[in-house]
């Protein structure tokens, strides 16, 4: 099996105006810095210097390297197009800091190195591996994005080390990483030094795994006869993107097919807005088609491994039902993971806030899981914020995939694209517009994805446009062409599969890829008391502060009643309904929220 | 204020026919023996001996005094009705024990006396008063039935003991008891007696209470001033079951206010099935419209204490809206805690039942509250079973209230029921039938309570019918006269006040008094996924096991889909739905339940 195509990387996109460029100006100018400040404080890059002390605060924590690796790799990204010095110089004085405190045999890790520089690979939960990783991740672009060498070296020593102790003199004491991402790291080192060795360790991480009975971490199956998203799911899409890779990288069919099948079961266990984990309990999956609303953890990181996971999957067979899914975690769960100010986080989120419930009296034994219903700037695990930063720094590599001949839009967002030989420059408002112009240099065939939420669409501009299978439209396009496709892009209701029993009787409302919800800000209470009639359809109304429009439904309350109890009626009274997009929510206070609204 | 009525006694009644003859036969050929068994098996009745020693098997329980004496007065119950020498046998011995135990003051209490004897009434929340309360009920239960007097004058000794400890020597060190019960028990035992002490020591117990401030134990605030339901829900009412005595026996109309006013608070935090207790978190009420499914507790002995409130307001100033809250409890989350072999006991009825919820994963910081899905013979706490019989066997005595020259028909069941120079013999199929005919001996003023559920009837005999503002037809009879109470009973659609959240696009189904409930064993699944349209009625189907008839609706359900999520259609394919009686459910093993069925 041979990839069908490949990414264009982030150095061959420029962002230029739309929807992501206010999001990366947002992240360049406010989120990154806040990160900064909230990780300093908190004592992250200060442990660097391997200098903490019993009784001093800000005791380091084993995710504390992969915190800081994902704010250098996001930092990265932001210099590779916006150059800063001040950024430039935190990245170097911590890579200054890693050089100067990492092990002789090439081994960085904080915590083991200051309380158990004797039990270095002997716990596999422990995050090691998913430290190391996420450094290589972080070495790798900024690599890229400078040219700059020397956190690159030190991330192969330490991957030199690494295959010593797991594989060449197999002293380590357990075989996968009881948290997955060195995998897709590997993956990247090796692209990036042509080094196949790392590649090969890659391998060996991704089908040692087998033999731990342990399901929680993905390692209770050979990975190619695993068929069901089961544990952790922050650990299963990263696993999973690894296993995208190395198919490609291997051309190993029988990966590929896996890991297609993971994708699959996934697309049975996914709440509306993309989001992942159905229970809070181990950040996990539950079975198909089960989506409590209560438990519901969906988990920011979850979203962005699923979109790394998609993209990987959708360039070695492009498939819109990988882009889909991508969009609607990126435009929704994912989004919902930061605040319109650029400050704020959620790790896990909420699929519906309801406040009279979350203040109710719990105690130890019966307490269902409320989310926080405010977004914090830190966490003590904190590693959804620099995962938030880094993926709307890199969102251009998200856009296209590329062979020969073929140029694939995945994403719609305003930008210029290089391919080899071929290039576009895209135009649009997307999401809030279905219209997408593309100008093309070169000669090629662009395929252009037709969301599968789409019922009509105009195109003109190149020959033979012709729908395929994949769901993208390929068009044939000469030097100059400037093709114009418009997605028609109105207020959807949406319903359940019946056998989701918590959504039985109410539709959500989707614009595009945007899934909204009602606010209690916005809306009388309780929310669930909103009726909505689909037929009565829908006013989009103005809203700037969001980046889409927010809409209006002419929808019912049930009249006030004395009673508690009483015989059904008909009886309804008209009511507006406001709803903003899912994303963002939480931005004016705390009140109840929800997506999935009762059907009149 | 004087009491409009009074209870005519389970002495003066007399079940002869119909559903509540069918259970006080289950009642006394099974259930009182099998509760029997379970409790002599855990060492319940041993105990009575006071001869258990540290590392024997069945260490006693601060309840445990509580679960005999209940079980004394149900078997008193029976036996006054049909006499048992067995049973009478077992009461005796046990009384017996006590006589022998009992401290030289009239004390008696199992765990103190064996384990604290320093630390009597030391203690608030450890139940002695409640225990003590439960004896006094028992001797007086047996006093009436057998004219034996021993057991009350060993339950004398011991109110006047508590008087000595709580009022004249005030050594006790709490006020009032952390579970309320006494204070009803010793307004039965001044009326066994006649010594208006113990009406006072009961006055004292609720008068004291305020200084506290534990809304846990309604212990808050003066009970006067309390206006709203709050904390243990078993406890609220037994303690408002008292007040409702109270202010009958002192004519205090402030405090009957009190009571009505609480009465009214509970109208607006029950359940359909009129079970009480939102929270499984200390078993207690919530907010107003505040009814979520998994955290309900609706513990059996709430509706047990419900009926008990609601029958002695119902004296005090007839008005169907007491009874018909008594009757939705008693035919509803009542008998639902007995299963149909009589054997088996919920402690807490669930108002669904979620298979694929209760069995997802859970740990102890993130566990909503499941009950148990199947009924049990005994629990370590096991309260309700003796409560639940000892209710059947009274039940007679909730039929009827009377004055000088009114009788009140309450409840509808068979029996003949005897006034002061008046009596009435009942026949009916109730609740399987909305007929009801009430043959007369004597002349008065008949009162027939006419349920808010009722939208019409048809009544004959008598004269001068004329429905009043309580809720009951006032109808003048002669001696001989037979009037024929027909009430309508089609299949009602029910709704809830568009407040509480969790019932948003439901409706229940109940005839006459009867709640209705879907299960999975005679349904697809999932069950909310179950479609009714009020609109399309019902149909009913005998079925003699339930002691009232099934229902078969025309209901719908959504066609199948490969998809997650899709556009909304009107799709629906029609679905017979198969609904039990509420009370019936869990007897066909585990499977869903569900009440408030999604409407179309």
């Amino acid at each position: 099996m041979k990839p069908t195509s490949k990414i264009i990387p982030l150095k061959n996109t420029e962002i230029t105006g739309g929807f992501w460029a206010d999001k990366q100006k947002l992240n360049r100018e406010v989120t990154i810095h806040s990160v900064y400040d909230r990780f300093a404080e908190t004592g992250r890059f200060e442990a660097f210097k391997l200098n903490w002390k019993e009784g001093e605060p800000n005791k380091p924590h084993i995710f504390w390297d992969s915190d800081v690796a994902k704010w250098l790799e996001s930092a990265a990204y932001i210099i590779a197009k916006t150059p800063d010095p001040e950024l430039e110089k935190i990245i170097d004085e911590t890579v200054d800091l890693i050089d100067k405190n990492r092990w002789d045999d090439g081994y960085f890790n904080i915590c083991y190195t200051l309380f158990e520089p004797e039990d270095r690979f002997t716990a596999r939960y422990n995050h090691e591996l998913y430290c190391a990783g996420h450094l290589m991740e972080a070495a790798v672009a900024y690599y890229y994005a400078t040219g700059k060498d020397k956190f690159l070296k030190i991330m192969c020593d330490y991957a030199d080390m690494i295959e010593k102790a797991f594989v060449t003199e197999k002293w380590a004491e357990f075989d996968s990483p009881g948290h997955e991402e060195i995998e897709l790291a590997l993956v990247k080192l090796y692209r990036a030094t042509g080094e196949k060795r790392y590649l090969e360790l890659s391998k060996y991480f991704v089908d040692v795994r087998g033999a731990e009975e342990d399901s929680y971490t993905q390692a209770h199956k050979p990975v190619r006869e695993q068929d069901e998203a089961v544990g952790h799911s922050v650990r299963a899409v990263y696993l999973y993107s690894s296993m995208a890779d190395l198919a490609a990288e291997y051309g190993d069919e029988t990966l590929f097919n896996a890991a297609d099948t993971l994708f699959d079961s996934m697309a049975k266990k996914m709440y509306i807005t993309g989001g992942l984990g159905q229970t809070c309990v181990g950040e996990a999956f539950l079975g198909d088609y089960d989506l409590p609303e209560t438990s519901s953890y969906c988990e920011t990181c979850a979203d962005i491994g699923y979109v790394l996971f998609a993209q990987r999957m959708s360039a070695v067979k492009p498939d819109r039902k990988y882009d889909d899914a991508a969009e609607l975690a990126l435009y929704n769960g994912f989004l919902c993971g930061l605040s319109l100010d650029g400050k704020g986080f959620f790790y896990d989120n909420s699929i519906e806030v309801d406040l009279i419930g979350i203040n109710n009296p719990h105690d130890n034994r019966h307490r269902p899981f409320y989310p926080i219903t405010q977004r914090l700037e830190v966490f003590s695990c904190s590693c959804c914020p620099p995962n938030v930063t880094r993926l709307i720094a890199n969102i251009g590599e998200f856009a296209c995939t590329e062979n020969d001949g073929t140029l694939w839009l995945h994403h719609f967002m305003s930008g210029e694209f290089k391919g080899e030989g071929k290039a576009i420059r895209v135009e649009t408002l997307y999401p809030e517009n279905g219209k997408t112009e593309i100008t093309c240099s070169g000669n090629f065939t662009l395929a252009l994805r037709l969301p599968s939420w789409c019922r009509s669409y105009t195109l003109s501009g190149g020959k033979n446009a012709t729908l395929k299978e994949d769901g993208f439209i390929y068009v044939d396009v000469t030097d100059g062409d400037v093709v114009e496709y418009t997605l028609d892009m109105p207020v959807r209701f949406v319903q359940a599969n019946p056998k989701v029993r918590q959504c039985c009787g109410r539709v959500a409302v989707q614009r595009g890829p945007v899934v909204y919800c009602a606010e209690g800000v916005d809306n009388p209470l309780p929310l669930k008391g909103l009726y909505v009639d689909p037929k009565n359809g829908a006013t989009l109304i103005e809203a700037p502060e969001y980046g889409v429009s927010a809409i209006e439904l002419d929808g019912y309350i049930r009249p006030e009643s004395d009673e508690l109890y009483y015989d059904y009626d008909e009886s309804f009274t008209p009511q507006k309904i406001k709803l903003i997009p899912y994303y963002a929510y939480a931005n004016r206070g705390e009140t109840d929220m929800l997506i999935w609204l009762t059907r009149k």
